[in-house]
């Protein structure tokens, strides 16, 4: 077993959930806490693979499962759909994170610091405020590049107040033009062209369960929704497949268009109907245009989740 | 549909499930939100009765149930086993907390505080001096009555160096001599001679449910085991019938002896037989003395727990 208390976010990790465990770490050692590690469950996508080599540092190492009893800390989610193999048997010291709690248990009482912000980052930087750490220019753009990532440079509906106070004051320390900087990185993830369609719908994938129905709610950022739309047919195709291999009773994939702020889904599986009394409009050719859509969190899962 | 947002803590209330609720609202005020409301979902125990007249304090408004879409705030709790009627389709805005995260789900991001301490008020005694607000008398006794309730006067094994540093600073405060209110305070709650046999296995009974199991962990403090032995079959008749009017699969009542820091345990149910692996000890007569265990938090449920 490792020794080390392992920091991580979850399944198919966002630059949230990178940069949030490394920022996590920062700060335990700061508070004088040596024993804890960042690493990943899985792989870095692209604009986080931006977000690091601007910063010249290393990707965390990778973790495929943790042994019973091994001590974690998570960031950035706590459903243990999301998590790491084995968290069912974990002694999960604590959580920072910024979504609803759905399947997640623990037999003994833990730290748990959730906020309904846009970004953990944006929890975590008021934890620097807290204990009154100054924060230097690396941790201010790791912290930034999850803000902007999360939120779309503040244009999610999921943004709050604070993620926009924190933005601000950390693109001060940081000395970074925050557009400019913020819509490299987000068009660097964007680039989706020499991904295969199975790797199209697992980049950000998440699994939900209610009751006895497993769904899986995907979605890619991009610049161009038809761009994408051009292999929709061999997308459905491995939706189809990746359905029927995991027993998912729905399998929701939004393309968002981050420029203009809509999103376009393909829905499958055999519970499909729930689409139209959660967002109000038929699918057509397993399809439909969300307009002003762009959050998995707030707009996709909420819905589905009450329609089920 | 009530216009405030609901502040309570768990059924068949203890004292820091009614001060934490009272002292949330406080705090709440001083934050600048008006808007919020401590109530309570079930009696008020003799101990907690003992704090509030000594407080001249009013008993908070009793909720039988929440409407759907109702904004609460939970204090002291998170499973909905344990919470008010209809909590499932109630708005959860935040939680502050000190337990294992149970059945419990949103389908929205919150506010959720718990750490790992003995008593939810020093979580919220923490709260005061983030935000640098002053502590008068009043507040630091309902504060100190939560933690000298919940920790058995720090002799519980959930007590933790953040109980014991609120106490005393709390103490100093409220001018108090902690061991002698605090004796008081928990000899009221033992004068249980006048309840009804169904009385006392309700007085602080917790439900629990894990896969399709479900159990119940009943708890009284007392000053003499023997006093409540005395009516054992009485005792037991009542806890067959609740077992057999809930579906329960085990029924543990703890008698608890506050003055030597020991239990003895009337186990019954189907699955009784997880007692022996649970706590290492054969039940005779369907009871089991434990040296040293008073705390269903720490000591009987994460036991139970893992060998369902």
């Amino acid at each position: 077993m490792e020794n080390k208390v392992l920091i991580f976010g979850h399944k198919n990790p966002d630059t949230d959930s990178i940069c949030s465990s490394i920022v996590h770490e920062i700060l335990d050692k700061k508070n004088g806490w040596n024993n804890t590690k960042a690493v990943r469950i899985g792989n870095v996508n692209k604009e986080t693979q931006y977000v690091l080599k601007y910063l010249q540092m290393e990707i965390p190492e990778l973790i495929e499962e943790v042994e019973e009893g091994q001590e974690v800390i998570l960031v950035d989610h706590c459903n243990f759909d999301q998590s790491v193999d084995g968290i069912e048997n974990a002694k999960i010291i604590s959580v920072t994170d910024h979504h609803n709690i759905g399947n997640f248990r623990t037999s003994e009482p833990l730290y748990y610091n959730a906020k309904p912000y846009g970004c953990t980052s944006t929890i975590l930087y008021e934890d620097f405020k807290k204990f009154n750490h100054k924060i230097d220019k690396k941790e201010a753009i790791l912290m930034l590049s999850a803000i902007i990532s999360d939120t779309l440079l503040l244009k999610s509906p999921t943004t709050t107040q604070y993620d926009k106070k924190a933005l601000e004051e950390l693109a001060k320390i940081a000395e970074i033009d925050v557009n400019e900087y913020g819509m490299e990185m987000l068009k660097a993830g964007t680039d989706v062209k020499e991904y295969s369609e199975e790797q199209l719908i697992n980049l950000d994938a998440k699994d939900f369960n209610k009751g006895d129905v497993k769904y899986r709610v995907a979605q890619i950022n991009i610049i161009s929704i038809d761009d994408v739309l051009k292999r929709e047919e061999e997308i459905k195709t491995v939706i189809n497949k990746t359905i029927e291999e995991n027993g998912l009773d729905l399998f929701v994939f939004a393309i968002t268009d981050i420029l203009n702020s809509n999103s376009e889904i393909i829905a499958l599986g055999k519970m499909v109907d729930i689409i139209k009394p959660a967002f109000g409009k038929d699918l057509v050719n397993d399809r439909v245009f969300l307009p002003g859509v762009v959050s998995r969190k707030k707009q996709l899962v909420p819905d589905i989740d009450k329609n089920i």
